[in-house]
């Protein structure tokens, strides 16, 4: 039978036992002790279980084994079940899920993964390279085809939306994915250099499905979505239909208000990796661990890990986001490895010399560091790398 | 033009002003100092607007303006906007959200709210009664039915499924409908009380409104939904379609990951109170500040005002749990008055003449209480409340 183990990191350290006997039967069976030998019996097997318990660090540490049968296998039962009252319940905090492998394999998993993208892109020997359209709301289809591709000709392998672009009168979906294509495909003539563009998928939950068939229709690549203003069964739901064959990427907008508390809510490693991944995330973005939107670097490689550990799915891109300048390549490198990809913003549109001038520094900065050549000896032969450096910093 | 005001607590009291630029324009055009005037002439109606800021208690108070002209009239993009990469941004939490008027009445609000609920049970003149399902998992159908019927007898207003009961072998959806109203009939026909019956909706987000309508079909009253592990859109999806025609009543499972840090996240009143009365809950529940799983009694006191002012939209019924016995109903009614639900898991059922005497238990409170009366008083002639008050105290 299938078993979902939860691991809670928990305030105070006495009674830790009786605390977790409470969990096991209080989210199970209700009531245990007082309750007749033959309905023990009968109900033995929908008993929660302690699996350990544990003091770290002036905590509790607790995981329970929650049976199968007492849930259906998608997440919102899932969590409900593990997490619902329990995360009202005081200083208790959700730092991991196991799934027993019956349970797991119902999960869709990324559609493409990091060698499906890899493929797309004919790229397999370097981490990719993505940036992001800067200041697009009140802007017209002319201004972002312009961005689209000046971000393209400096060779980046995925331009996002802003996740904040929604249906809009200016930069409708089909239209801006038909405007961005064609700047797309202007640059890769003149480049050979094919990019990919993400386009956010937005509104009413049960409208998602037309709209991202409308996206794929009208030409776009990948789709970019805020999975946590709808939920991860929602993200599950894109993923699994097959009129929708584009790789999704997780944007982490509002993940904060479930992740950022030491003493409540959710590991960013189990809501950003494990539970993004099984659902169907091609590409996660978090907060990487150097810039002004702040990570621990501790947590940010924890969510890089569960999303390209060895496991039934295919692996999934970590995308650590915000702050990010050429002159942190080699960082990034040795953080989150050649499986991972570099996502700039300000560092691609505020380079001197534009965002085509920033893509390009960007890639010379990881030629360097994939030829194992520092950047300051980079930047000697490679123009938009030496003033890249020169503005952010960095060799 | 509509506008959404979030107010958000952050963390320090320094550069108060210019962390609210920072946000006002951040969050919407991008950047703003540096652009040439015809753009800023062309953006204006776009940006962000500074509308307050305060310090409070060692931190910052701000309030922004956010033009709804650049995001769509639905929660997931409105919480994007506001509250989207800022959810990640350090110590901040957004404490309310106030809508225009133009974009408030594009949401349905509670579709019967207090007073269609009021009429449907023909009871005016008191707060509600509402029992809980204890230990259902691993049971049967006649377990269950015996369970309702006991509660039922008891003249309980509305019990309801747990929250933690999905579809499962020995209790379907619609056969669970079918004897619970089985044995609701068989009840009223010997008291002549009606009850009503909130039957759990769960699953797949895609295949709610299917199962919604399964359990409309078969017989249920209202529906439970355990909203915030789908989204606020997912209760307003279910609350606008026309073929769903119950009221819901919303439980707050894994709510506590968003509104129990006082750091990150949001305002128990805002996602409890305020948003799920817009997406459509009749009734709300959230922990009393008298239980076990405790809230402090000012949040729970804000989340009942925000379900009960006036406005737009029907009224919605606070319904405070956990921990609620019936020496606990003066302390009720003098904190959340005549509009509100007293709901009762253990304090029905641990009753020591079971279920059907701990409602009655919680009648002659209600009735004590109404008439001005001492619990002490009250006890003297009723002996269900006079056991309870030995058992649990409270008067
Ligand atoms: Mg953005
Ligand atoms: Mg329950």
């Amino acid at each position: 039978m299938g078993e979902v183990l939860a691991t809670y990191l928990i305030d105070g350290t006495t009674n830790i036992e009786k605390k977790a006997d409470s969990i096991a039967v209080g989210l199970t069976v209700g009531s245990w002790t007082n309750l007749p030998s033959v309905e023990q019996e009968q109900l033995k097997k929908h008993k929660g279980r302690v699996v350990n318990t544990e003091i770290l660090a002036g905590k509790s540490v607790i995981t329970i084994g929650y049976p199968s049968l007492n849930f259906t296998n998608d997440i919102p039962a899932i969590l409900t079940t593990v997490f619902g009252k329990l995360s009202l319940d005081g200083k208790v905090k959700l730092v991991d899920l196991s799934f027993s492998e019956d349970l797991k394999k119902v999960y869709p998993g990324p559609k493409v993964g990091i060698e499906g993208l890899r493929k797309l892109l004919g790229a397999y020997d370097r981490p990719l390279l993505m940036s992001i359209f800067k200041g697009v709301i009140g802007r017209d289809l002319s201004s972002l085809k312009e961005q689209m591709k000046g971000q393209a000709l400096g060779g980046v392998d995925i331009v996002k939306d802003d996740e904040i672009l929604f249906e809009n009168e200016l930069t409708p979906l089909t239209n801006r994915i038909r405007v961005c294509k064609e700047a797309l495909k202007e640059s890769e003539e003149e480049t050979g250099k094919r990019t990919l563009y993400a386009a956010n998928i937005t509104g009413r939950t049960f409208q998602l499905k037309e709209q991202a068939k409308r996206a794929v229709d009208a030409g776009a690549d990948l789709l970019l979505f805020n999975v946590f203003l709808y939920g991860l069964d929602v993200l599950q739901e894109l993923s699994e239909d097959p009129d929708i064959p584009l790789p999704i990427m997780a944007h982490p907008a509002f993940s904060g208000a479930m992740i950022s508390s030491a003493d409540y809510g959710l590991s960013p490693s189990l809501l950003l990796g494990k539970l993004s991944r099984m659902a169907g995330a091609d590409l996660v973005l978090f907060p990487s661990p150097y810039g002004s939107v702040e990570m621990a670097k501790e947590e940010t490689i924890k969510i890089a890990r569960e999303l390209t550990a060895k496991d039934l799915y295919h692996r999934a891109f970590p995308v650590p986001s915000a702050g990010i300048h050429p002159g942190l390549t080699p960082k990034l490198y040795e953080d989150f490895g050649i499986d991972s990809v570099i996502n700039a913003g300000g560092g691609i549109h505020g380079h001197p010399g534009g965002a085509p001038a920033g893509g390009k520094a960007f890639h010379q900065a990881i030629d360097a560091v994939m030829q194992g050549q520092s950047l300051k000896d980079a930047a000697q032969h490679s123009v938009e790398l030496r003033q890249a450096i020169e503005l952010w910093g960095g060799a």
